[in-house]
């Protein structure tokens, strides 16, 4: 049902039957490295060429997540998916042998968040009794994309951020479809375009912590709660500047996220050890941190309740070179533990 | 409720309020010239560059689709847009005054149809009471991301197609919500990524007729039902070429579209006075002829029932530079008569 201005509320709340991750060997050594599924120690992945390996990585982690949920391919409904790069070509081609009916995504960086948003309303609605959300990024994808050839070796200031290799997918099923414990969507918040002006592309954070709050205030507004409703706020790739920019700002409006607030971009790495500035970005970070961390943790019970809340930095190279702004976009999804479904 | 093994109908069918489309001086040549809302004589619509242009246009045919049902932004819960670029630049910068809350989707040339399709699930679920279906294109912008500089002066191949400059945006409201006769969406067969190995960029009708076959195929067998079941098929823009070859391909199934099948490609443009070669293409080909053409056809009588199917090519210059091939995707919305609502 609709909730307040804004979100949603899924009375029978679509299920996270199951998930998988695939990363690179950097994700690998980081602090969720031993929750990955697969470690890839070729950032290739076996093929020709860097959008090539960003596509095998969809397909093992979208093959891993169905096979964790002993679900076949010809089960799953619908797709929903997107990766970072322009026409999303990780995607199309990565997501192909599927066979699967397929909606494109772009939400930049949280598109994990629009692509859980789709599925749960599309299950929830009683349109399919499994759909499959998919999101993906590679650190070198990413910089032929957005930024320097990875040769010219360009200094990346602190405020900057490292663009995960990795896949997280998830099999989103009907209410009752799942197992004890397994963990649901009770709710969401889709995000609108919020621009503030930033223009820096090497501090997306900042681009990006407006967007984060908008949604985050509209979640409070729209189900009547405040930050004590959670176990845990999870952003998606703030970084440490991002992250202290939007603590800021909530502190501003009352709310303290002291304790409270985690951001996937700071837990995949350890920014000081392995040189990665202000933290982890792309939409494999919060994907992967769903799959490796998040979702884990809510079905062992740690966490009861947890709004989570991929950030998206709205630019491209393009947009950039013409002087244009950053805008932000910041999906929240509610995801609690199920009730012992089946 | 589901259909068949990968269609939707809706039982409460969400009805099209509004629709109402923007597009440049030569579709305003055309021969839809005169069904099309606003023609803008400057392609750059007083903007600075191509990409503001595209982003000026969005805003406009979205102000004016609601403006058109009387409906207020605020009043429009979520919103559906994409268009061609790297990132969804011009649909970033175009909808971020509207602030409503916004899923951005990238499906190349089939957008308008997974745009719709998303609101109507989204609608009839009972999640939103209106939503709003936004794509757009614009020959510069897409030239520009896609092949060369215009001031090059490339040659263009016979099979070749002209990206429209041109956006639609549709009001999608819940069952009951329109007034007598408004198009109503009675279900949607979305389309799964079909790749024949098709490599030539300047023929893309050839790269999306398999795809849009497979979605017709799907749709007949979903439904239970022939191309007699509808008054016309209209593809988004397969041009001269792909026609052809979609129509050769159902022949060998059985399936002849004589009489029934149209191209939005091969109605927006005089492909012989207007040298655009194999037709029009681009997002905002299928969703300015649906404002323009379909939708007042509908409303009118003309036609009852018609199978609605853009088609996307889904490439990239990183892609085809890669010497990779260029998947298809068609996504099928069946667009009817309503009942006469309220």
């Amino acid at each position: 049902m609709q909730k307040g201005k804004a979100s949603i509320e899924f009375e029978e709340s679509p299920v996270i039957i199951s998930a998988a991750c695939v990363a690179g060997k950097k994700e690998g050594e980081g602090p969720l490295g031993k929750c990955i599924d697969v470690v890839e120690q070729d950032d290739k992945f076996g093929m020709e060429n860097w959008e090539q390996a960003e596509s095998a990585m969809q397909k093992q982690a979208a093959d891993l997540a169905m096979g964790k949920g002993n679900i076949r391919r010809k089960e799953v409904r619908y797709l929903f998916a997107g990766d970072l790069l322009g026409q999303l070509i990780a995607t199309s081609f990565g997501t192909v042998d599927l066979e699967i009916p397929m909606f494109g995504l772009y939400g930049a960086c949280s598109t994990m968040g629009e692509a859980l948003s789709l599925a749960a309303i599309t299950v929830c609605g009683g349109y399919a009794d499994r759909t499959l959300a998919i999101a993906s990024s590679h650190f070198a994808t990413a910089e032929k994309q957005f930024r320097f050839p990875l040769a010219y070796g360009n200094q990346r200031p602190h405020s900057s951020t490292w663009t995960v290799t990795g896949c997280g997918a998830a099999v989103v099923g009907k209410a009752g479809s799942g197992a004890k414990n397994d963990p649901v969507i009770a709710g969401i918040t889709p995000g609108r375009i919020v621009d503030l002006g930033v223009r820096d592309s090497m501090n997306m954070g900042a681009a990006m912590a407006p967007a984060a709050v908008h949604t985050i205030r509209q979640n409070f507004e729209d189900f009547g709660v405040n930050e004590s409703y959670y176990d845990k706020i999870i952003t998606g790739d703030l970084g440490e500047v991002g992250s202290k920019i939007l603590k800021d700002m909530l502190k501003q409006e009352g709310h303290s996220l002291e304790g409270i607030h985690m951001d996937c971009g700071l837990e995949i790495y350890d920014n000081e050890a392995q040189d990665t500035h202000s933290g982890g970005s792309g939409c494999g970070c919060s994907a992967v941190t769903l799959c490796a961390l998040i979702l884990p943790k809510i079905r062992a019970g740690e966490w009861k309740r947890v709004l989570f809340l991929p950030t998206g930095a709205l630019l491209s190279t393009v947009s950039f070179n013409e002087g244009r702004s950053i805008p932000g976009i910041a999906h929240g999804v509610v995801i609690e533990q199920g009730q012992g479904q089946k």
